[in-house]
């Protein structure tokens, strides 16, 4: 099998806009988002799609607390607070300073389980560790949130460091198991192979960020023993499937290489030793797509979607939604303006039936993902001027 | 490596419309046809589409004559002729009697290259050899077309048969070394790796039929000699590169394994040993992709898209198209209304860079695709209600 490892550190995606001979805006290619509400004829149901809040900067992750509030993470560093459907101008202080560039800066916030006995957030984000240019890091963080402020922020885990080059997603989720999961991207280089490296890994800590005794790798000469899974590219969406418990991932994948992939215990992924994709200058990232000791993902996206969060429905309303898996899409086939949410129709055996594209009409990246306490799916574009939506069932 | 050939037998189209719930019209979902013309802002083009000829009964193929004259064929066993830019209401005379079930019946027409001196006209169809429901064979024949009726026709190639389940396409393509290829699907049994067997193969074969003494499989042992490469499972379109000389093929694959492969001599391009796609009801149809010996695809599509004709697009007003390839769609994700056309961007090398979705609005099952002597290109819909359309530069 021969592999084109050098290839993996060219500049991609200045490869892709080459290509395509375009900016960056023109690259993504969305419009600006109307007033809305809209309502959409889907294949199984029609829905009404509304703007719950609007003018975010590229906001990347949103989680609802007990309370019914929201929180809503800004790439540049800011985490907002909706109250009472209304978002506060100020963002939530106690932030740490992050390092915000390209696609990099704050990431994740995630509640803890139990958020309304210890009000304990969790974060993730980029951060410079010195000078030199190599030296960003990712970080888990714990903090408290009582409403005004971040407070006795921790930093639970700061990973090995690169270039930042080819972003770098860092989801979290906890796991029916009480653990907690912390998705780490490594694009470009071949760190998600190496053992000792936590990038392009799936970790599982403990709610304090110390490494429970059962994980895989504990003990393992080599291994850091935080590691779940290994050989993910970027892994943009985490997401615990609702009735089997299963931890399932999306992965930004190499041209034609997007992925779904159901996440065990010390199982190795592929990346960048086989993948169903082409780098961005074409060629095959692999001869062939599989070897033998890899995992096998159970959806691969062909052309490309690009995408984001990852998250099941819950909901009442849609009952022929219940098993599918909903995937953020930035861009199809590196189109502009085609961005779009991917509802991939799993059956209640996980496996794929068919596939359906939502909102393509919208022209907007979306990032996130999330069913809200009160049984709606919210989704968030990744936009200058971004915005938090919400589907309903439409008028009869 | 497990493998789940048994599922092969299932009625895979059954299960599909179980799955959706719906009859064969709403499974389709094609809307009528609007009168046009349309203009279109594609990604790098703007294209205007207009109607050559509508009213056509389930088309499935169309050729050129050297004369500016058109042929199309009717899947029901009519062969069309334009003449002038006009449809001749008569069908030509002489097209044998064909065995039009399902998605059987007349398929291909293909002048001769040197159609001017010789009239030769080449079809494909599925005939049924006696009472027994498993007597459906494809047919190659060769007849005689001076502008009225075919005459002198000659079958140069009757496979061995089958139950007809399943479909199967045959198309054809005049080689740069002179040689006919012919392309017969076998979707639901083994027969893509059975040796004995023309189904499920792309054949190489002299202008009469006979088989040339440089075929791969010549003189091998149980193998029939006609077969250039094997392990296909319905290959839906061949187009002849326009600068490599190589002979490309779409193949519809099951749920997520459509693929476009470049085809070469007696490779093995692995239906139903291994797939990228899944079965209609869901599972894998290979737990891996790939497997030593079979030959990667060149591209694949997840959702599939229902593949069929394939073309390289030839002409001067698109320069970006050139080394494009482009696919018919008939529905993507299994869902109803979705066809369209997808252009492939291959580069120079034959490496793939982006993938375009062209003419979603038309909701059209789309066919055939050829450029025409006077570089435009066109397409075929597949309808009840059928309609060829061309491509030309839109007015500024």
């Amino acid at each position: 099998m021969s592999m084109h490892f050098n290839r993996l550190v060219l500049p991609a995606l200045l490869g892709a806009s080459l290509l395509l001979s375009h900016g960056a805006a023109a690259q993504f290619g969305s419009a600006p988002l109307g007033a809305g509400p809209w309502d959409m004829q889907t294949y199984q149901a029609k829905i009404n799609v509304s703007v719950v809040a609007r003018g975010l900067a590229h906001p990347w992750s949103f989680a609802f607390l007990p309370n019914g509030d929201l929180l809503l993470t800004e790439r540049e560093g800011r985490l907002r607070l909706m109250h009472d459907g209304k978002l506060t101008p100020e963002a939530i202080a106690g932030v740490p300073s992050v390092h915000a560039e390209g696609m990099l800066g704050l990431m994740e916030v995630l509640p803890h389980p139990e958020f309304v006995r210890n009000q304990y957030l969790y974060l993730t984000y980029h951060k410079k560790l010195s000078d030199d240019p190599k030296a960003i890091a990712f970080v888990l963080a714990r903090a408290h949130f009582t409403g005004n402020a971040l407070t006795d922020l921790q930093e639970l885990l700061v990973s090995d460091t690169w270039d930042g080059a080819g972003g770098g997603a860092a989801r979290l989720a906890f796991g029916t198991d009480g653990k907690l999961y912390m998705s780490l991207g490594a694009t470009r280089d071949g760190a998600a192979q190496e053992t000792n490296s936590l990038r392009g890994k799936i970790l599982r800590l403990n709610e304090d960020g110390s490494v429970p005794a059962d994980n895989p790798f504990v003990g393992k000469q080599g291994y850091r023993p935080e590691i779940y899974s290994m050989g993910h590219r970027n892994p943009a969406g985490l997401a615990v499937h609702p009735t089997t418990g299963e931890l399932w991932e999306s992965e930004y994948g190499p041209n034609g290489g997007d992925e779904i992939n159901i996440i065990r215990a010390g199982k190795n992924y592929g990346w960048p030793l086989v993948s169903f994709g082409r780098d961005y200058p074409g060629p095959f990232i692999s001869s062939v797509p599989w070897k033998e000791g890899m995992e096998m993902p159970v959806a691969t996206f062909s052309p490309g979607i690009s995408p984001s969060g990852l998250a099941f429905y819950t909901g009442k309303d849609f009952p022929t939604w219940t098993t599918s898996a909903f995937v953020g899409a930035s861009r199809v086939g590196q189109i502009p303006g085609t961005g779009r949410m991917v509802r991939v129709f799993f059956d209640a055996n996980g496996d794929e039936r068919s596939r359906e594209d939502l909102f393509t009409e919208l022209k907007q990246r979306i990032r996130d993902i999330r069913m809200g306490p009160d049984g709606l799916m919210y989704f968030l574009t990744e936009e200058q001027d971004g915005a938090l939506l919400v589907i309903k069932l439409a008028a009869k």
